[in-house]
């Protein structure tokens, strides 16, 4: 069951998943249209991204609840005061006149992606946008890891974790792309109800180490919420109907991941941006590297005679425009 | 005279232009179609880029004059052994049938390059292909420092040059691109029949510093068979009717720069790839950056508050794809 969806997540010996995070944020804005449409020209096969929803309940690509001040201007041109406005609390129409195309250089953020383009006019995308990109002839071996932000709102989150989900999946169906999605969060509570609701579509649970206060939230979300009763974290996926665990790097060995793979994981790791720990994780046997660089994972596969693709010359993606 | 093609060249005072090197090398294969169209969508208004023609006489955008064996591989997935076949020596049909889309990482000049994308079925394109795409309306505002290969025979030099500078000029104008359009040689024999030939468009003189034992072969077609009979390299290029000196970045100082602008010249620099060197060579004044990781000098003068175009927010090329 979910072979579609699944298969192209899975690693060999000699193939290690590439999956294009945020795009690749290291290169392009994060979370846009033409992040996404030139991540997968570069020869990335899957997408990892973020959704949530508008006030007026449009399904969003992206990260943060409170848009990022580091990454958005206002119509003068001038980024944000952090908090920006919650997402949450904007129309779609609203959204859209917030320019995503930039880093603020001096932020902390900004920093942390000196190679990434600077471009202007590019606004945070509908979840219809990039599935309107990959439903394209020439996208249609094209993956995507969905992942669904549960609302911060407290007053009465089973209610909003059941309208993100049924906005989301309800996108999704409507460009027919179920065969080609996994529901990826850290709210496994939400991935409960994606299994119930959306049974389409298998899902993929998120873990992190929360060695970072801005950490804590999301793990108390799923592996610190349910992860005590059970024996692992990859049993606890397993037995909560996971079919993907996707460990932060730095929880991933040999013995987990030969672990996770005796329950009929995939292990896909994020985000893996420096060469010594892309070398780690493939030596542990990981099937998916989720990367902000992906020509970096590209090029270390490559120098081990590894492929990321089950045929890497087959791709319509790679061919050049006709003459 | 020539502002249409020279003023997207020129620098102020808040202002270095931006151009990609082969597209930008340091992210995408270099002389691709695929690069090129990924370089304009990611902000930058100029390309640079190399052309020689095949043994039937078609232009086409490659940079050395034997196949680099660490780019192009045969039918077979393999790269070649060095020397690769003569460009001359082959008919574009021939030349189709290597693949340039992915660097041979053992090589020492794969190796230069880390972050290079790795594709798969890229193919040396033609000049008319370029030509085709900055014929869009997208890409109205494109500018082009074309760089005129001479060839390597030594049977009939001046025939040769006659030869690949009328192919090249006949395809500008076919496609009408000459308002667009900068000729860039070393070889200043080149250039000068450029200036005879193609009255219609600007030449740019480039210039290096043969402390490399690849660079002495250049040197000796421009700056090191003129220079001598001239005050300095700058004076060398306003005397020989030249609108852009093109020097390699360690031959930019303060005063040459301020001598050349003097002489009404464009200051192109390159191969700008360090951010220290990004950074001296801005503070020279040089008006133009050729770089093979465009980000970086984006990130670089967004830092300052300067800008490589005259409205940072008016280009086509920056818009979001329609909701």
């Amino acid at each position: 069951m979910f072979e579609s969806q699944l298969s192209p997540f899975r690693g060999t010996d000699n193939c290690v998943r590439l999956v294009g995070h945020r795009g690749a944020r290291g290169i392009m804005p994060e979370n846009t249209i033409l992040g996404f449409e030139w991540t997968l020209r570069m020869g990335v096969d899957a997408l990892e991204f973020d959704v949530m929803i508008t006030r007026d309940g449009v399904p969003v690509i992206v990260h943060d609840h409170h848009l990022n001040a580091a990454t958005a201007r206002g119509e003068d041109g001038i980024w944000l005061s952090e908090p920006g406005p919650a997402i949450s609390d904007l129309t779609f129409k609203e959204l859209q006149q917030f320019d995503v195309g930039g880093l603020n250089l001096q932020s902390d953020y900004g920093m942390r992606f000196p190679e990434q383009a600077f471009l202007n006019k590019l606004r945070v995308p509908s979840l219809d946008q990039l599935l309107d990109l990959v439903a394209r002839p020439e996208f249609s071996h094209v993956r995507l890891m969905l992942e669904i932000k549960s609302a911060p709102s407290d007053t009465n989150p089973a209610l909003e974790r059941e309208k993100v989900v049924r906005a989301v999946v309800n996108s999704v169906r409507k460009f027919g792309i179920q065969p080609r999605t996994v529901l990826h969060s850290f709210d496994w509570e939400i991935l409960q109800i994606c299994q119930a609701q959306a049974s389409d579509m298998p899902s993929s649970y998120l873990s992190n180490v929360p060695d970072q206060p801005e950490d804590v939230a999301d793990h108390a979300l799923g592996l610190g919420k349910f992860g005590g009763q059970y024996a692992s974290a990859p049993d606890a996926v397993a037995q909560m109907g996971g079919r993907i665990w996707a460990p932060h790097h730095s929880d991933v060995t040999r013995d987990v991941v030969a672990h996770a793979k005796s329950l009929g994981l995939i292990v896909a790791t994020w985000t893996v941006n420096e060469i010594d720990d892309i070398c780690r994780v493939t030596k542990c046997g990981v099937d998916a590297i989720v990367t902000d660089y992906p020509a970096r994972v590209q090029r270390e596969l490559a120098k081990r005679n590894m492929v990321w693709r089950d045929d890497p010359s087959s791709h319509p993606a790679d061919l050049s425009p006709a003459v």
